[in-house]
């Protein structure tokens, strides 16, 4: 049993990560920090946890934080920077669900996100938290970048065409259209998230650039291991009048030995062991409903063209894109079973 | 052809009226006032408005705003009171549709609206703009309080019962079960209002007290004619995931002597003449999307027991229950046919 | 660890039972029929299920099913009855989702659900399966008729006002105002199912009779011990665009008795030792959403005056409303933990 | 005045050709037919109609529809090729909104829509309803192609590059990912189109095959002048939760000419004068309901590489995509002003 800290729990990853972690049974929350609603039982904010939580909010205490054994932060881009020099010398594991720990190029860091990254040295031995990608750096990590969203569907989408000895895709063809449900923006009283702006309706968005971009491209230079072609990707990200869900539609060109292999079967190899990466049979379609709620990628391939592939990869953005991957990130730096707390069933219909 | 102006047109209510104007063969909106977006092109904002509108916002100035034959203000409560007397002094006719005008109990507005009223004298003058039922009153009126969603939907429902010769319901038995679309919320950057706060989800609000419930006593004992009883009625309204539509579902007591009477009949004649009120035949359920858009409500009745009816009273809460009966009332004012603008088909599916 | 049959699996029931029992760790499901997919993994049906099951869906053969411990029917009313005596004659216990099993007038089943009943005498020692109420006849009970989903909102939020020893209220004053999401009414593929004849849209149905209203009758009937006014209970349900929620608004008369007494003390000593019945605090309005997916229901109290009171009660109808009760009623009729397999906290957002 | 008929008025197309051809004032319905619901008004099925059109449903006679000037196929396909040759012969023209009209190439045909095509002859002069390009040759035109909704999109989004001097794009390289509201399917009832399948959810579908690409791909071939490259076009086209609404998201790569024009100013400089195509600015990004329930299309472009072109195009699929664009081509066919009954503003919200 290990002690468990939250700090921001009033968004939409932070109510996420305890409707996963309060039935975790190798953890217990210990504390749960908000800025603003100190002293509110956590319940009365979302009424969900009635029942299941007699936690309430409190400020933010470094001293307390310190006492856990792992502390996630689910709070804005630059906060978890700030705090994780004192969390590791007090061997306290850090993993931050935002971006703090996820770019290794701090160039790239400090243009997307407006600010001077506090711990760059810490940042160097950060291990970015793609759970099937860097399992083993993660066991030993002390601070983990957990993946965007968009990212992780990505990179769990073309890995295996990555991972492969010898180049079976074209970097520079890659085009990312990418799909996701509103509660991606975050739990923000904002104009643009409001019901009436956003229900029946259907948009691109940021398509001039968006922070996923600089990650998209680290992340998977780094998974295939070379560096060309990678800068040019294209990624055009849309919002889905849903709550959850998240779908990127990927097209990439095939070399002429991509061409020739049984991608399908090679994706069915390389996620053969992996619990939450599933790869459905030829003709399929990944629904988001069908991992609502659940820490689950589905992916389905099409061959329009011997020399085209297509990659649809569907995820919960809030799960598998965020609090999922984080428990399942906490699982493994601990020696926990990899599904301890993340075994639930998505809720369809 | 008259010169209109629109106070506050960057919420819901504003684009609305616009949408309706634009195509308003009498009318010419001059200027359109923002505290907050002068200078920008109204199309800029509301992109549905590109290529039928060069307006752009501007800062409100009571010298041009005289210039207009008539003034709707798509304001929040409190804002036409300051600026109804420079107007009527200019014979500039002045069309609330906030709650400055609505209530003739100050003490009710001062309780609900938490300001004191900047302008009783008016206020005694004003003419509550429910089109149907103060039609005379409304052609010779300066200044309209254009009612409450809420209330458009609770009155015309219960008119033919109240307006009868003889007592048909019992005041005190009134519950109004209210169902509304998220856009009567107005467009609010607001935690409340944001989409996967919204989606997915029903709930009612305002039960322990909502500002319609005044309002709506007033004015079914000035529809009845009567004091008593009416201040007990029950208004509980609900949230409902969808954009825009309203339902009332209006549960009352029969008197014996409206047990007896053909109250589908009565409504039938009662609204015989009317354009935008619409008695179904008995059997039928007014859905909300069938006036989608539209400056129509629809009205159908149920008698589960010889002494109780059931009254189902649907309408888009932006059209008749805003914007379009906003306009309904200029047409009446200045002598403009009554469907004038406001002709069009509901958008169904 | 007991044996599991599932009757009807291919609609919303069958597949929440299979979310519920596949997680149970003192059940194992054997076998799941379907008239029309026999031989199809159920998966390849329900995609959320892959990797959670092997099961594939198999013709009714009586004889696997008597193998059960206990059979749940997901059926369509009706067919439950016809195989409830050979599975009692085996041992098997039988839950019934449909409506088979719910009513003890003969007459009101015959005149609601268009069919003789085929085991008058069978359902003559059936249980109502509303679990709180009934759990001492449910521990011993071969056939449990699964409450719907309406009745169970109204039940659970009328019982402390109706087991009270004096009478608190006038049962001939109940109006039940209902909503429900859509799947509600089940997975077929009707024309008033489909999306966009639902999504943006509210409306009344059933106003003129709907088949819970004789379920509520008889139920409250039984509740309260006595026969007076509960015929003459108004009861209007509404479809909400959304799939999953159900709230109940809920307005009755007070006697002087019921006017005197703290309600929200009585409600909240009424449930206090039960896991899934939550009676919020003064002044909350329960959202459906905070219990999507969680086998709970969610009470709140209102007092509009001193002699009527107004009784939201929400649920989602597919969990508590359905297979999560059916789940808790298998739990007291094998004396497992109540709550086994039922802890999971609700999707929000 | 012209006398207009509909064949098939029960779908969505068929209510919305309704809702503007009722508002048009250059013709009158005269005739509405539908094979199962003969004698009902149609107002009974579309309750949004009421008050505005006395029109009943009748059986399709022949001799009825030669008496109109023009004629709607609001029908599946395979209808309207097997009545064209009787109405031309009558001189009424025909306009189809099925497929029957849109392909020359017969074996495509053939092969999507599996049936042979009745009438060859007369498909060799009947005119693809494109109107923006294909206004002269629709001025005289008997029989009317009216485009699929998502080759709108994709011909209005890459026509002003394919009809330039030299080539600007690389035919071989077009991808487009569209996004559908779920009313493109049409009025259905089937499994696949309930609201509980369809709500808070996202998925691509057709991915191996489309009826749209082979009617996409001759379209450009015509439209470019041009056979080489387009057949491979990749196509894939998704369902969003909302009802109407398209999006295409068009990506193309860029020949050295086509890298060094100003694209914005082209796109600008071609639909200058056309009053429902609009080009928005630079950094635009067109919302659908922008254009909800109105005969619009918005294109917005962006340049993420100096090779690479993105074009965003968004119309509502049951107006310029189907109704809308058939009461233009009737609009060019009978030399009214193209705008008549089509400069209905958008509902947004």
């Amino acid at each position: 049993m290990i002690s468990v800290g939250i700090v921001g729990g009033t968004g939409y990853t932070g109510v996420e990560l305890l409707r996963l972690l309060l039935k975790h049974r190798d953890v217990q929350v210990r504390v749960l920090t908000s800025r603003t609603e100190a002293g509110k039982p956590v319940a009365d904010m979302f009424p969900s946890l009635r029942g299941h939580t007699g936690l309430a909010f409190s400020d933010l205490d470094i001293d307390v934080l310190k006492q856990c054994d792992v502390v996630f932060f689910a709070t804005p881009h630059g906060v978890a920077m700030k705090h994780a020099q004192a969390l590791i010398e007090a061997n306290t594991k850090v993993i931050d669900l935002a971006a703090d720990f996820r770019l290794q190029n701090l160039a790239q860091f400090e243009k997307w996100y407006g600010m001077e990254h506090a711990c760059p040295d810490i940042l160097k031995n950060a291990v970015y938290g793609l759970s099937e990608l860097n399992r083993e750096r993660i066991q030993s990590a002390m601070v983990i970048g957990n993946p965007g969203c968009y990212p992780t569907t990505v990179q769990l989408g073309l890995a295996p065409v990555l991972k492969a000895d010898k180049p079976l895709i074209k970097p520079e063809s890659i085009i990312i259209d990418a799909k996701s449900g509103v509660s991606g923006a975050g739990r923000k009283a904002s104009m643009g998230m409001i019901y009436s702006e956003n229900a029946d309706n259907f948009k691109a968005y940021g398509v001039a650039g968006h922070r996923h971009h600089p990650e998209i491209v680290e992340a998977l230079e780094t998974i295939s291991g070379q560096k060309g072609g990678f800068e040019q990707i294209i990624f055009v990200p849309h919002l889905v009048p849903m709550i959850r869900g998240m779908l990127s539609t990927i097209y990439v060109d095939l070399t002429d030995e991509g061409a020739q292999l049984d991608l399908q079967a090679l994706y069915e190899a390389f996620y053969r062991d992996e619990a939450f990466v599933d790869v459905m049979p030829a003709g399929s379609s990944p629904e988001t409903r069908s991992v609502r709620g659940a820490n689950q990628l589905r992916i389905a391939l099409y061959k329009p063209h011997s020399h085209k592939l297509i990659i649809l990869s569907a995820q919960d953005n809030l799960v598998k894109g965020a609090a999922g991957q984080a428990v399942q990130n906490m699982n493994i730096m601990f020696g926990f079973a990899e599904d301890e707390g993340l075994s639930g069933i998505g809720l369809l219909p």
